[in-house]
């Protein structure tokens, strides 16, 4: 088996959390894994842009089509609207390649500093994230001139949409385990009650699972008060991306978290770490990057090639139990030396 | 000074948490104190819905306006829809009274336990939430049938509405503290770039507060990783509703937490706590009537009462510090013994 892996370093501490992820990729890939990797580079991002005027090539999406995975690191860079880099980046890609499934799994390592005290219980859940549709429509404009000047922002959820996010959540719970739908139906009362309407319903196709509706609002306060509670939580676009930052806090850091952009049944599926493009420490060699190197893992797991990925995770295990912490997790080690701890863990094995 | 308070207990807990509350005002007003309240009961909710088909009378904002300030329990009943209650009774009042702010403020209160660890630091902020636009515009609707139903939901924001909400959150804080604004423009690209704009012109003419920008995902992460970062918090409808929630779990409970809906420079404005109606614990007497207390607090100092107002805080902190807590806070005191403790306590004082 070759897997051909379009990387996409990207933006500010991108490249450097990426070329860490592929020292262990190589490392575990090869004939004795009865795998092996073709990793080819795609230098786009905002570096692109300054030569030519564009985030990616036109026919960057057909591109990425003809791959097995992707391997993406960060997008954005002070210096550039918004608009046009995440706009011009890892949006179109999600949306472009109907990656609709963003998950993020959130669980503790050991050795690894977390805010809440112990007796709290542990989060340990996985959140599926609609990624294509929603708040991150796009739709809306500006009118007016000085103080009469307002702005609309409107979301646009689909039957098709929730469906399918919501049937792939229940698909990631055992019998008996939990699935929350997050929404804001009080307040939001046109989208989240479709939402709501729809989740019930894939919700009775499961008899075995159990299933709850919440409001965001509850579910942050959850999160802090109770994060054992939860097993899968389903939401949209926008509260997947709040409450997974708040399960990256409640994990220890956003440098340990991995998200995978997919569409269920599909191969090509790309992997990213949660932190972003980290400007202010970009190019310092003090990025963590474990969340890189989760991905990688999550990657191949997704690929089929689960001894590979449990070999990883065991790395990580003990890389996080030796402490060998980047700054994030207030440790001294640079990027590289994380690096270096993963590799010597990967040999011990 | 005679000042004529709206009593809305409205919906399931909020009668027994506005009864503790009630009694605690009435402790703390009269001769001695130098001002009297006048209490008067709106019977207003789901049960006058049951016998009006409407949640409140069609004169019920006029009537408002004749108080000196309204005191809230809660709204919602689980057999009648949202789009009744809520938008019958707690959302038209925040609208057609213009009570643009809703200041939650976040503290620790002595003895109560939190779920973040001690060396993470302390929540202390204030959080000015918009309350008469952005999200919760109301706008949108739903259209098709079967596997092609949408549901567009619309987001309004005024450059006058965000203004004024971030010049009053400016108000509140002292030179040298820290402003912070919370908005997704990365995301919703329309509204939040306005946002962000107005905010920083409100910013520059207050030179001698600090200001900061962030993304609603990283104030969710900041806030269980750095609390104690935090000043005030400015942010939208939607964005204040799920951070506010989350503030109330770093206190330890949703319980606790009180929030002021005020119209800046005028005398009248609505105090609830943030809370909900509970039905699951209703009727019980476990309800925790210290969210209703601290905001009858809240009100006395709007009132200018700011006397009576510190006489309330200390003895909510005499009572958490003894531990007089109910099931919530993890005691086994009823919504009235901790009413009682309250009254014990403001008379040693
Ligand atoms: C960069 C930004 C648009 C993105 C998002 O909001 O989806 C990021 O925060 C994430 O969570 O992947
Ligand atoms: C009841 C609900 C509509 C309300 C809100 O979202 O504003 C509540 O959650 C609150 O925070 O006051």
């Amino acid at each position: 088996n070759t897997y051909r892996i379009a990387v996409i370093p990207g933006d500010g501490i991108g490249p450097e959390v990426v070329a860490e992820g592929l020292r262990v990729l190589r490392a575990v890939g090869g004939a004795d894994a009865g795998f092996s990797l073709e990793l080819e580079e795609l230098p786009w991002g905002s570096a692109y842009y300054d030569r030519h005027g564009r985030m990616m090539p036109g026919d960057a999406i057909p591109t990425l089509r003809t791959f097995d995975s992707i391997y993406f690191g960060a997008v954005g860079r002070p210096d550039l609207p918004d608009d046009l880099t995440v706009w011009g980046l890892i949006l179109p890609m999600r949306r472009e390649l109907d990656l609709y499934v963003n998950l993020r799994p959130v669980r503790l390592y050991p050795g690894v500093p977390t805010p809440l005290r112990p007796e709290v219980g542990e989060p340990h859940f996985t959140f599926v994230r609609e990624n294509t549709e929603g708040e991150y429509a796009g739709l809306g404009g500006r009118q007016g001139q000085g103080e009469y000047e307002l702005a609309v922002q409107t979301g646009v959820f689909t039957r098709r949409g929730i469906q399918r996010v919501v049937e792939y959540a229940f698909s990631l719970a055992a019998p008996g385990s939990l699935v929350t739908s997050v929404t804001k139906s009080n307040a939001l009362r046109h989208a989240f009650p479709l939402w709501d309407e729809v989740a019930a319903e894939v919700a009775a196709r499961h008899p075995d699972v159990r299933f709850e509706k919440m409001h965001v609002d509850a579910v942050a306060y959850q999160l802090v008060k109770n994060p054992a509670r939860f097993g899968v939580l389903v939401g949209s676009n926008l509260f997947g991306d709040i409450l997974t930052d708040l399960g990256a806090g409640l994990q220890g850091s956003l440098g340990l978290a991995a998200s995978a952009n997919l569409c269920p049944g599909q191969r090509l599926a790309l992997f990213e770490p949660v932190h972003g493009s980290a400007p202010d420490i970009a190019g310092q060699g003090k990025a963590n990057p474990l969340g890189a190197v989760a991905c990688a893992a999550l990657m191949l797991a997704h690929l089929g090639e689960r001894e590979a990925a449990g070999r990883i995770e065991r790395a990580m295990e003990d890389v996080t139990r030796q402490q060998v912490f980047t700054p994030d997790l207030g440790g001294s080690c640079s990027t590289h030396e994380v690096g270096d701890a993963l590799l010597a863990a990967l040999e011990r094995e």
